[in-house]
């Protein structure tokens, strides 16, 4: 395939697939007098941050969903954030509860997920969330996870069988998407810091997930040609962790950054939110 | 390095070292009044299952532990398994539970493992134990996977930056070495019954664990020269996953079967159990 054929994957479009089913979901629940309510909480004032946080309020404002914003200062404790996450968990309004990465460093960001209840877990940051995402069954599989198997999804592109490389080990990013491509046949290999010769281990990939925080550092010639190439990387001044023009040259197909996997992941947290409302719904009646 | 001079990975000895360092610590939690206990279920009658089973018993005997049996018929419901198991979670003389893998076809395993009590989950099949360990802090990884890395910590064969390729991917085995290997700083490849050209990928590794569950499986021509290989496989007639006299050709090192993995299972397990026994000893104090 040469590089004019090069399939550019749209995020935009998969997120609209997503809330296009969303709409008539939220009108059923409205009819029963209840409002999907997603939980935001952001500790601590990094821009960035702020702004992730807008943009999942504006989201759900837009499908006539609410959002609840907690902010909390930059020297909170990790005590003092468990207690707001309880607070959450025992309100009946909220049906989802995100806690924006990364917290603070004086917070025990472990413990503060672990305060999530699963019910409310729509991102899938718990360990319990984590591994019932590693067994295939989970609920709410993190959400930039999901967003990168409903791209390959969308665009019907082939995992069982195919060798698909991730670049990053995080618990809410490379963990998780190695065990949903695990989960759905692909052969998955997970590189890192401490990988030897990362290059070489990228170039036989079929589907490269580059998940490692560092912008534009996914080189054009680590490409497979015809590999299909997914950016979960999200940097400030909204850079991906792949250097897009290079690696499109040998790419099949390829997220950009911006309107790549960003948005398919908040409308992830969108679904997860209804799916968790119409649960609430089914639980309350009884 | 010539096929002479293939180390063979000794399980015994490596399982000697862990019950050496058992014995100090038996003697003085019998100086507080308590004696390490595994609790050991059997369902059914499979033959293997029983073997197994009665070799964990004869193990905590001979190093001053002991062991209660609980055997329940292959006609055991899921809800009667449960109540067994909880049983012996409220029985404050069992330290460790260990329910036999596999339980017979009608009986739902998972449920099953979540009823282990996380105290007392000392082979680490809970979904709670499992994510601690792909997290990097369980008190208990499963004993298989455990095993695995105490051989290569044993010889100091260095897994920082070496691929390594597990042939496997069951939720008690496959899954959970693969996240040790790669919390060891390894770059992980899980491979399985859906993965093209296996043996082109295991030729990649430095470290091939097999847990696949298919006797003589894994290849000679499939191993790299200089490759560390680990045989976690355990079918009847104690026959591994590798074909090991051809595989010793190409191998650096390698595990026999029997006399590799399985022994450092077992003694990982009683090293859990004595673990379990101790935080027993403390909490109880409290």
């Amino acid at each position: 395939m040469s590089q004019t054929e090069t399939l550019i994957l749209d995020g935009n479009a998969v997120a609209d697939g997503i809330k296009a089913q969303l709409f008539a979901r939220i009108a059923g629940l409205a009819e029963k007098g209840i409002t999907p309510c997603l939980a935001t909480i952001l500790v601590g004032d990094d821009p960035s941050s702020a702004t992730y946080v807008r943009m999942k309020g504006n989201a759900c404002r837009k499908l006539g969903m609410t959002s609840i914003r907690v902010d909390l200062p930059a020297d909170t404790t990790t005590e003092e954030l468990v207690a707001a996450i309880r607070e959450l968990n025992a309100d009946k309004s909220v049906h989802g509860i995100l806690l924006q990465h990364p917290v603070p460093h004086g917070i025990d960001e472990r413990a503060a997920f672990e305060a999530i209840a699963i019910e409310k877990d729509v991102d899938g940051v718990t360990m319990l969330g984590f591994a019932q995402n590693a067994f295939g069954f989970a609920d709410y599989p993190s959400c930039t996870p999901a967003a990168v198997m409903a791209i390959l999804d969308y665009y019907q592109l082939p995992v069982q069988g195919r060798h698909a490389v991730v670049i990053g080990r995080s618990p809410i990013l490379g963990k998780p998407v190695s065990a949903m491509l695990l989960n759905a046949d692909a052969t998955v290999t997970t590189c890192h810091s401490r990988t030897t010769d990362l290059p070489a281990i990228v170039k036989l990939a079929d589907i490269v997930v580059a998940a490692v925080g560092k912008p534009n550092f996914v080189q054009g010639d680590w490409i497979k040609p015809g590999a299909v190439v997914l950016d979960a990387g999200y940097n400030p001044g909204n850079v991906g962790d792949v250097d897009y023009e290079a690696c499109l040259a040998n790419a099949a197909a390829i997220t950009p950054v911006p309107a790549g996997v960003g948005p398919v992941t908040i409308a992830t947290l969108l679904k997860h939110t209804v799916d968790a409302a119409e649960k609430f719904g089914t639980y309350r009646k009884e």
